[in-house]
């Protein structure tokens, strides 16, 4: 792996090929995938049909093929290997426990004179997930987004996922029965955001639409964005790594690498204090990568996206994990707590050698749905609040409006909108 | 103004044309705003002068010119009349107040294995604020947007205000002193979105915009939408109101009125399940409306886009009114608090008839930004939560790996993800 020291002369211009690592073309693809959407609203279900013979090679003879039925689903729980089937009981249920914590509740105040304000919290209606299919179908993703939209209230879960050649994972179908989601439609890509944007014949129109995908589908998302509202834009998977002397090369080594084997785009960055651990870290990435199932995949990203930083000291490391945000954040320090309060942007924070980031990706509870790019600065994780939205609550007693009438409408008056003065004047003058 | 009853045989027609109210043409207007968004990202403060000199009408003689001071900020807040000063204190106060019940806490959990889950609660570190200026320039904007993200804890608050012919609008300024923004700069539309999304020489690139604005202001916000968070997409302005035969006519003829004269595009539309009540309405509109000093505006919107619904019971009002999901939802009944379990969709609740719309819109202290167009399916009044992000925090303790590593490999193991299976499992071998 390549390994870089903040003292190089040109540091600054490899650190900042980092902070651009996730530059993606989305403009290059909006204008096939605005068409892709046109085609949708138009078409309906005859486009859905096109596009899957195009893309995921089978023909779909009528509308009912595009849906797979409960049953089908329960079949795929019921032929569950039980210590699967245990496995996936107990990330269901950690999954859950965690997102009950984050659940906010509807609240009012009162004050003296009356007034009461305060704010009600709804679940969406309906929510559409996209989950990718094909070689790359992970269940989990099913349960990270599938369980904050149940613990919200959403009355009716939409999946919808590609089936490449009319095959179903099976694994995916098993959880989507767990998660008591109301339908899965065999539909992918952009054309799938579309439709559960626009609704089609088959697939209802959603509030919002949550899920991983590639670039076409992260680029639909953001055009269809504000006709429904979405989770995130997000693009392929990183790690950072702040350790310092005490931390075990081997852990680092395979953390680093199991961000690497997601995709040829996966950054994997570690920032430590200590040059040793730096050149055995890079050792034991090697040793690993022979037997990774994932080998092309994991070498491309460690090579072309991989890097080792050596900074002065763990404040300047800190620094600069800050300015990467990335989406998953180990720290492997002698006391990984007492850098908590300066952590400022990462996705998930992992804190301790006992705590790889896979076991977030899996079965820790938070969810596994992060902030990538840097966006952490200013996205959340996946969590119930994208299932939520509130409303304001406002009453004003007779003494309220006496006291704070008048006041408003001055304010309304300097605006110049007459109306609004006298919408509260009215009532003034009414005693 | 129009008056329909839910038993006319083409009212499913008529409520169609609401529900549509929005359509926008973001589309239309895309390549244009793309443009101008390139151009501020190639050319940075010059094409900042260009698009001031083209839309504002004055001409940028150095960079130093896109800046307001804080000297100019304070002279405009010294020279407020004080019952002004007054109003305005007040408005910040109760704002404020309201906007810090909102605040979430970081938060940690702890099992018995001694597992450690939570969340951590960061403010972002920049907050761009876009106001409208020239004739619609609204101070109350200003606080509304501030506010929150003063509450949230951002330490750098930065506001864009375009400045027509090179005027300042006073009382924006005054309300930008009492906000302690950090820096105000003469540049308004898509350019100014365009500016704090991606930075040019002299405004600083931040990591969530909020605020109003027009078409182009809405389309630059979706364009950058990912490169930097943004809080919702909005448009014209929009009422609805909620009455049976005990409300009085007069209160809801200017509460419709005080949306419509915000825009021609505005809608306001009253449900009621009293015939007497409509009909008196639409006298006491065209009373309201002579004396309006944005006649025309008013009067337009209430003719093209005003509408009165007569429904049939109350239950019947309440489910139209969660389809037309208002921005703003006035509840005018005997005991409007009964209702409130069954309201689903609206920015903001105002109960009983002390409750005009415009207290909100100043003075009540929740926020006067809201979903609009039935966005309110999906989206949050403008609050705290739009300036600050999360990060999950998971610390496994050697007990909780033992535990729980082995079911998470076997997850790793069904997706074919072996670095993530082995990234557990090294930890697990090495007891």
């Amino acid at each position: 792996m390549k390994i870089i020291n903040t003292k190089d002369s040109n540091f600054n211009i490899e650190f900042e090929n980092i902070l651009q690592r996730a530059k993606s073309d989305i403009k290059g693809v909006s204008k096939i995938v605005s068409n892709i959407i046109d085609e949708i609203i138009e078409d309906g279900n005859e486009a859905l049909k096109k596009h899957i013979e195009k893309f995921d090679k089978w023909s779909v003879k009528s509308d009912d093929e595009l849906l797979i039925s409960q049953k089908d689903m329960k079949k795929a729980y019921d032929n569950l290997d039980e210590s699967l089937k245990k496995s996936l009981h107990t990330a269901y249920e950690r999954i859950k426990s965690y997102h009950e914590k984050q659940l906010p509740k509807s609240w009012i105040d009162f004050e003296e004179n009356g007034t009461i304000l305060g704010q009600k919290v709804t679940a969406v209606d309906k929510a559409g997930l996209y989950i990718p299919g094909g070689k790359a179908a992970y269940p989990s993703s099913l349960l990270m987004n599938a369980i904050p939209a149940l613990v919200a209230g959403v009355k009716e879960i939409v999946v919808c996922t590609p089936t490449p050649n009319n095959e179903v994972n099976e694994l995916l179908l098993a959880a989507c029965h767990l998660c008591n989601v109301s339908k899965v439609y065999k539909v992918g890509g952009a054309s799938a955001i579309a439709a559960m944007a626009y609704g089609t014949q088959t697939i209802p129109k959603v509030d919002v639409i949550t899920g991983p995908g590639n670039i076409f589908v992260a680029t639909a998302k953001k055009l269809v964005f504000g006709e429904v509202n979405i989770d995130m834009i997000a693009g392929p998977s990183e790690i950072g790594i702040l350790a310092d002397g005490d931390a075990k090369a081997n852990y680092i080594a395979i953390d680093l690498l199991s961000q690497a084997e997601h995709d040829e785009m996966a950054s994997s960055i570690l920032i430590t204090t200590c040059e040793d651990l730096a050149k055995n870290t890079s050792k034991e990435v090697d040793n690993f990568l022979a037997n990774l199932s994932r080998y092309e995949i994991a070498k491309k990203s460690i090579d072309e996206r991989g890097v080792i930083i050596v900074a002065s000291n763990m404040e300047e490391a800190v620094e600069l994990m800050n300015k990467i945000a990335p989406e998953h954040l180990e720290v492997m320090t002698k006391n990984p707590f007492e850098l908590l309060p300066f952590i400022k942007h990462a996705g998930a924070i992992f804190l301790g050698e006992n705590t790889p980031e896979p076991i977030g990706d899996y079965i820790a509870g938070p969810n596994h749905t992060l902030p990538t790019g840097g966006t952490a600065r200013f996205y959340s994780p996946l969590n119930v609040e994208n299932f939520l939205k509130k409303s304001s609550i406002i009453s004003f007693s007779r003494k309220a409006i006496n006291d704070l009438g008048e006041p408003c409408a001055l304010l309304a008056d300097t605006e110049g909108l007459t109306a609004h003065a006298k919408s509260v004047r009215v009532r003034l003058e009414n005693k």
